[in-house]
């Protein structure tokens, strides 16, 4: 991430690596203001067996273009809603609207955690185990439901709301 | 893609696809005209043998979307700028607002040759050779530029204009 | 609606339903999470002799959309301003911008209130009964108003901003 | 509709409705040029045995909110893509965000077809026949998609896009 | 105003009134709650003896519209930020993008006090003495700022700021 | 207004009042451009006899404004949409966001037509003539469209489309 | 800055020109309320020995344009988020979008701390000392991420976090 | 600039920069396809004698943002509307929106001959000759308006608006 500043919205993504046993690294890139070090990791991260990169930052946020631009791995960008932010949607434009050649898989305002998923998604694409895993992991979301829905037919939305 | 009329876009990553020596099946999925249609595509997708899917569409853009909840294989979403749609802004904001849960990898509004180079880059991360190809694709992007700007400063911007 | 955490917003539709003795269920069925419920509850809703469908959710918002395109019945949308929104727009734009031959009538942000009321006025069509109601309803906006106004041009506007 | 110049947009509801064999009125009827023709026209709606109003306007459109709080009858609502609009950004605003008490059906921007469509929907919650006629037209989007994609699979991409 | 809830905005706009000694009434009028009451008002106004009308209103805000196309005064808008409104814009646009032959002298963003201040000036085309009182205003302003400038150079910006 | 490539909008504010017989001045006074014009313009204006000014101008558009700050007089500005402007957005509210204590009469992008209605307005407050012709404009707007739905309703839409 | 509730804001450029040991003059100046006072500090800016200025404002900020208009020298211009303002939008277009011939070089939203390192790095472009002094200050922005990440590194993020 | 493509633009800035006899260099650097040129050219720029960098570039464009974090060099950022480009909104914001520490002086959409301009009042705050010849082109934009003012005045509007 570009910023310690976006830890409290970036773990969401280590807490789904670690849930389906993925194995990572987190730490701190800037590319503004550390320039040279973004350079070296990106360059460098294939051949240190990293798989696939995920990339958080807030404003003009060019952390996940940058990197998608020095490697050849696949980049996770996940546009962060900074203080100073124009409602999200500097962060957003400047990770999604990269040029012909050069894409980052673009997930929601703040979706950290849609990062994590969708990274655990690249590696079932050749690991039929994690590949289950998620399958389970799309089960239990829809279970979650049922039981709110079960619990709010029975209750009734009035006492459901109250809670 | 979610109608015939997104081809001119959508054929992009068919060419990169193509390009790369990647087997790809191209159809008409419509989420909300054909959504049994959507839904068995869908379901069976990963047990054909599917790795990656592409989704493009326009305006309220569900099929990326919809696909991804049904499917634990990666989607990468293209925003289509259709003729009515609001500049654009439908489109990009159906596809990559999801909810948490539910990734789909988005890219730029109209970037369909990027969807198919982060598919070959999803691909890459568990085949060598594939990676490899990628590697030399990032390497003929900056030598198109260099014969670029050879050519501007060889024959100075007021000539190069012309052209 | 998609999520409980809709619920604060959408109980506003069942309340004028009640208002206006309207039997209805009231449940959570999620596009992304439980693609089949919604499914199920789309293609079964007219034969069950459900009349009109009224769904709410927010960011990408594909529950009215999907619901629409599953059954003939009139689907009434509501967007709602959920937390990681970017000001909302997504889910507007994800529920308006419908393609044509399957639309969704879509009210402002949050506004289950105008949901329930438009419900109500779609069953007016064919009850004369309940198209009473409604013009004792808007009779009863403008006692409203009046109460108001009344009360404003006696005390002044300084007291009555105090209040 | 609120101006002549809506009516290359607004024939597509008329169309729709002769598809269905609904009987309909189509006429020019302005909030802001005509005030007391539109408060006629909405204060008699109803009594003379009209059930459904769709009115489309560009701009700073009032005529669907200002009918809607004159009549107890459903109101679609249009946005129109005028001229000097700003993207249509103000039409659908002006349509859309209704305050509580007096709801406007809003269809996507131009989408005077699916406001047809939606009428119909309304008026099939008390005909069994134009409920039955809504499923066959579902039923043929479906097909046409399906004509769509065979012909794809069959000539391929390349042939397609030429066409 | 359309809504009681505007007056805390709104009384900005009778405050400068007073302290030009403008005569003017204050109330509340609903375009969608209160139709006949608006159009009765609008109609009557100039007849009165009303010279100028000041409308503010939120979400898809009709009454300056409404008004202005009632009656040969001009009309001044008040775009009010009202609740559920879309960040303003709703508002914004619903009074400033008036079509042509109906205009309202939309103000900014909850800026009742300059819808006061225009009507002062609008009255002062024609009244020597509002002219002068117009002028003294203005010079008021620029005595307000130098006071605050010779403050912040004599006390410097650290001091200045924990005021 | 601020520049000439803003003459074919600013035009029809000229053939308004030349339709309502007000005498007026037209030429060009750019804020950027003849900084020192504009204020010898704005402050001696009232002093010349002047009673309304309108200003046009697009991007950053700091005319309108910059004139309300040096003269007493109703400053009516006029949103243009030039050539390098974001979609209008600039002008629109680089014009009509004000800060308190100097209004400007905003019309709607491009509206330079209701930019001389408005004044027509404002010099009706003092003129019963001007204002009995503000009456019968309005009158024949009315039976612009009472033209158009006759012929409407006698030919039918398709024909009707066709011209 | 044009009112001294920008000072917040402001305040930041200060800051930075005085650990860069820049002499700076710090006042406030309106546009709107205080025009003949913008003129002549612009206008007499360069003759002083000023070399560089920066000027924030919010909502229809037409100070930055209007110095840039007046003076010769650089100006840098700050949008300042006020109350009123539509999420920032109006101040960063009005001071962003200048028409050709009159440039303001703008920061982000609130970024006056930018402006003035701006401000510095132009005095740079002619003063080695400033220049070293820049690349230090540089440096030290990559050195703080530095100690981030490797605090981060130590203690894991779940630690990290909770500070 | 980031690619041949914005060279029609980006010509602008080389022209002023001719007519000012500024001596320039001009080429295409890439952020995303050639990072390593673009990583060189700006660690390098102040070394090789270079005072002040122009970078233009369109849709997610980081070139700016990226070469100021790399060198203490001022640095001009121009927004280019690129074909995909979101109405231009991705480009000002990724260029715009740079975070505390290193800023970029972002001019209007398309606006390369203000970029030109601004270079030169840059390089004018220690070289009196080139704060003379800015002086003598703000004169002679008021000399263009005052040509064009003229003209107008005396030829009337209606001739005016013919040529």
């Amino acid at each position: 991430m570009g910023s310690d500043s976006d830890l409290p919205v970036m773990k969401s993504a280590a807490e789904i690596l670690e849930h389906f046993e993925i194995p990572f690294e987190l730490t701190v890139v800037s590319a503004h203001r550390t320039p040279e070090r973004m350079f070296n990791f990106a360059k460098q991260a294939d051949g240190r067996g990293i798989r696939v990169i995920i990339a958080g930052a807030g404003g003009a946020a060019h952390l996940p273009g940058m990197v998608a631009s020095l490697s050849p791995l696949p980049v996770i960008g996940v546009p962060v809603k900074s203080s100073n932010s124009i409602d999200g949607w500097d962060s957003v434009l400047s990770i999604l609207q990269m040029p012909n050649g050069v894409p980052v898989a673009t997930v929601a305002l703040n979706a950290a955690k849609n990062a994590g998923l969708l990274a655990v998604q690249i590696l079932g694409t050749s690991d039929k185990n994690t590949l289950e895993k998620m399958k389970a992991y799309k089960l239990s979301l829809s279970e979650g439901v049922r039981f709110k829905y079960e619990k709010l037919e029975k209750t009734g939305y009035k006492e459901y709301v109250k809670d």
